[in-house]
């Protein structure tokens, strides 16, 4: 640190990403990146033109995209904006919608991410406690005047909660904005992006980096009233109005139009999740009941810590955090078929070992 | 607005980008792009393997681009760091420099988004009036005990400061952070890039928007000691790690890589612009020494807001702000040369019309 720095970020304490390892080639199944390449169409839309145009700004207005997005989800372009990644997004909603007398609630197991911006921007954190089962217990989100934000399925657990459950916490905080980050809802849990034209205080967040296989283009989606957009973009063109290449947009377009390479994959990888959780309660993990594209899995007898450390020697990555209640687990992205069974062998001779 | 947009953002008034009218073809000398498509090195590092890995995240630390960056800059990888586009990088920096108590100093009339930064932050502004020919004081900027914002050319005058002054600033502010904004030094002005193993205090910012053919891509560079670099990661890592897409970091290797191209590029526009400066004073306007690749231009007898109306409506585009000191200007984008003979010819129609 400089002496520099600004004393009211003294307390600032960043968020770590998932390691990004380049001295050898892993089975990387730490971020909760897509094993499948990006749609074939999002490929010929990135085509040689395309990259001669890149000496032009962007459209700030992402306006063919948000076209795109509002016809796949059934809303108006003013219900969409896009942001350089969910981050972004949750970002600009989290710097709108609250603060010091507006503090941000949220999960105390949840995306490491919501806290630090807190920090960032100078906002009280409320973190409320997941039951022992690591579940979300609605009625404690109740009336909070608070702005909320739950990942749903919640990371690193993989729990959903159904939509019935966060309309309740919606239409139960009537004066405080309910966000809801969807990064992981297309591998099966239910999104509430339907009910965005039914309730003002509602916002819905997705990413590009999971389901769609473009974690490394960078997009997100926001979706909400009409106002809540406008609030998001107003941060959003007090920041960083070109916040989206050009390439990305397109690249975003395409994949929202190959509706079916988009069924494939993430049919795929619920059915190595599955499997892959079968064969981990034959290694004597027991999981939570994951709706994403991870598992989160504890052993009943070698601490995660080793069995982590041990994969990593054996060129496999995964996650874990050094946090309480969740040290003894492992985070475990899931693969294709193939990675998968490579994964569980190798985990296998891990056990043997320990 | 929404109800729910937060108090602390009441006063926030957002940057408003050059217009990107998707109506029809215009020639388009509103936003500083280049004229020229990037490098062919970028076009073949774009290909469709590389199309492919968007599946993964980006490398947060950047470290390819970083050390070709280091080398291209005769400094080490620890005093550089990326941002999406240098708006990114300039609000990190604000952000991580100033406080309620370090103001942010800049001048009068420059780049519009300082003061939008301050605002979006709640960091106080203290703006320096420019000269009455618009140039910068440096005196004005002794011992201010501010973090200063500089642009250099500066915007949308396209006056440069030597580095002599600025180094005069940098010395006179031992307990401030001096940020020079280098997006169009490569027209003719000088860099302080040089300077940054001398001094704690200085940073320097430049952009792939411009000179390099890159507006669409999104990148920008910061420049640094080793502790300011890692402020601003501190602050990057707290909002968006992951904040360059794949495909920018390859493109910004490749076009930092063919300096052949960025010299002919940079000095097509330098000629250019001394064509179109020379036509322009011979219809009658006055121009201010410009040192980018735009000119800023006040006609003796029409005003700037019935010339820019009309070229628009015979397909041109240019930029005007309706702001004191300056709403009788013109900033017109520097083209290729067959662009400013094009634009010459309009002009010309425009005045005998008026």
């Amino acid at each position: 640190m400089s002496r520099f720095f600004s004393d009211e970020l003294n307390s600032l304490s960043p968020y770590t990403p998932g390691e990004q390892p380049q001295d050898k080639k892993y089975l990387k199944l730490n971020t909760n990146e897509s094993p499948f390449a990006p749609s074939n169409e999002v490929i010929k839309a990135l085509n040689t033109s395309k990259i001669e145009l890149l000496r032009l700004y962007p459209d700030p207005e992402c306006t063919l995209l948000r076209k795109t997005a509002a016809k796949r989800f059934s809303l108006s372009e003013e219900n969409v904006t896009a942001g350089n990644g969910s981050d972004e997004n949750l970002a600009f909603a989290i710097r709108a919608f609250c603060s010091k007398d507006k503090q941000l609630a949220f999960p105390d197991i949840t995306y490491g991410f919501y806290s630090v911006w807190a920090k960032l921007f100078g906002i009280p954190a409320k973190q409320i406690p997941l039951t022992d089962d690591f579940k979300i217990n609605i009625e404690e989100y109740f009336n909070l005047n608070c702005t909320i934000v739950i990942a749903n399925p919640n990371a690193p657990t993989g729990i959903s909660l159904s939509v019935d459950d966060i309309e309740k916490i919606v239409v139960n905080n009537p004066d405080g904005v309910v966000i809801i980050d969807e990064a992981y809802v297309d591998f099966g849990a239910e999104s509430c992006v339907p009910l965005i034209n039914k309730y003002d205080n509602l916002l819905v967040v997705q990413t590009f980096s999971k389901s769609r296989s473009l974690a490394g283009a960078r997009l997100g989606l926001a979706f909400g009233s009409k106002e809540l957009i406008s609030d998001i973009n107003r941060v959003r063109y007090s920041f960083n109005p070109y916040n989206i290449n050009r390439l990305t947009l397109l690249a975003g377009q395409a994949a929202l139009d190959d509706e079916e390479y988009f069924s494939y994959c993430t049919q795929e990888i619920c059915k190595a999740r599955e499997w892959t959780a079968e064969e981990l309660k034959k290694l004597g993990f027991t999981l939570t009941q994951s709706k994403t594209n991870f598992l989160f899995a504890k052993h009943c007898e070698k601490h995660s810590r080793d069995i982590y450390r041990l994969l990593r020697e054996k060129g496999v990555l995964v996650r874990r955090w050094d946090a309480p209640r969740i040290e003894n687990y492992l985070r475990i992205t899931v693969g294709t078929a193939e990675d998968m069974k490579k994964f569980i062998e190798i985990l296998k001779s891990c056990l043997e070992e320990l």
